[in-house]
């Protein structure tokens, strides 16, 4: 599935969520439209990738498709994921509200400041980077959070892919260099804030 | 400019200021793509919005080529930023190092929260709620930053809006519903790590 594609699912699959909590049962593509700024027929199209199922007038089953999304992102089956760096960072990520919706697990937590080992975040005691790679081992996870400073971002990122994580968010603002295998998805807060000054810049002016 | 375009602009810029920090005086456009991942082709096509003005067999002065993209995207001058949320977040965000080089400046830091308020993060004295319209007004902040969480980010956005702010960086996983003229970027962790998933259920596997 092409990468735009898959992250309009995502953006769908978030919106369905809301939906479902505020008690919607249908939504119409229109609707969606509305909630994601993704075009009705944009919408359909990708829906397409696994069989339409809605039905004229009446719309989709809000749960029924947040399920088969969420089968499509394989994010229906628990995942274990190891967190490296139980700073301010990290600490907000393990706050998150939707790790269990998307059942994801944080299977540990690492840092290599001895200020912070052992101490308790939420109900996760931060533990030694030195214990990566029997942890990493025992637990099985194929997924790897970078919550640490640029400069060491590198070699954490390294020493994760040794240990048989497949797949990495990296939040630290350094370009990772890694395996061809390896997926790597950069959260890049401060490209966020440049996009969004040029945007600013160009918007039309209000009425 | 096409988002897309815009968006692969702020990956040069991070891969640039990267190069020039390691000291690199000129950049290929294959080491470009070595980098950031972009093609070649993409990359000399994308400098074709400001004119081409690599020379051939000896590719773009790095500095050069970071100030013209910064102009592009707006990010030559300082603007103002106001931060809402003083949480783990915000403070991982306060604490991030490239504020200063994209000439962004934390103008205020505000938390309707009573503990936090007064409290000071780096050289940020954490503001009540109260204050937001006043400040806003006074330092002429256009762009805001959403470090709340989910259930209060409508009602902190709708009272930004309402104090002049343009442009919103949201990290709040829900969907904001706000005036066609304001342009948001959604930061959201838990779609990089859906997509994420799907990365790793359907790489080749290792050879």
């Amino acid at each position: 599935m092409p990468l735009p594609a898959l992250e309009r699912l995502s953006t769908y699959i978030r919106c369905l969520r809301q939906l479902e909590e505020e008690g919607t049962a249908s939504v119409s593509s229109q609707d969606m439209e509305r909630h994601t700024g993704v075009t009705a027929a944009q919408f359909r199209k990708d829906l397409s990738y696994f069989g339409e199922f809605g039905k004229r007038g009446i719309g989709y089953r809000v749960t029924e498709l947040r399920e088969r999304i969420a089968r499509l992102l394989n994010i229906d089956e628990e995942q274990q994921v190891l967190l490296v760096g139980a700073g301010h960072l990290g600490s907000a990520l393990i706050a998150y509200p939707g790790w269990h919706f998307y059942r994801f697990r944080i299977a540990a937590v690492f840092d290599k400041d001895p200020d912070k080992i052992g101490a308790a975040i939420r109900n996760h005691v931060v533990l030694d980077m030195e214990r990566l790679e029997e942890i990493a081992a025992s637990v099985g996870a194929r997924i790897g959070i970078l919550a640490v400073p640029a400069w060491d971002a590198q070699g954490v990122a390294d020493r994760l892919v040794a240990a048989g994580i497949v797949g990495l968010i990296n939040f630290a603002p350094t370009k990772l260099r890694l395996p061809p295998q390896v997926s790597v998805r950069e959260v890049c807060f401060i490209c966020e804030l440049a996009i969004l000054s040029h945007l600013v810049h160009h918007q039309p002016e209000k009425g």
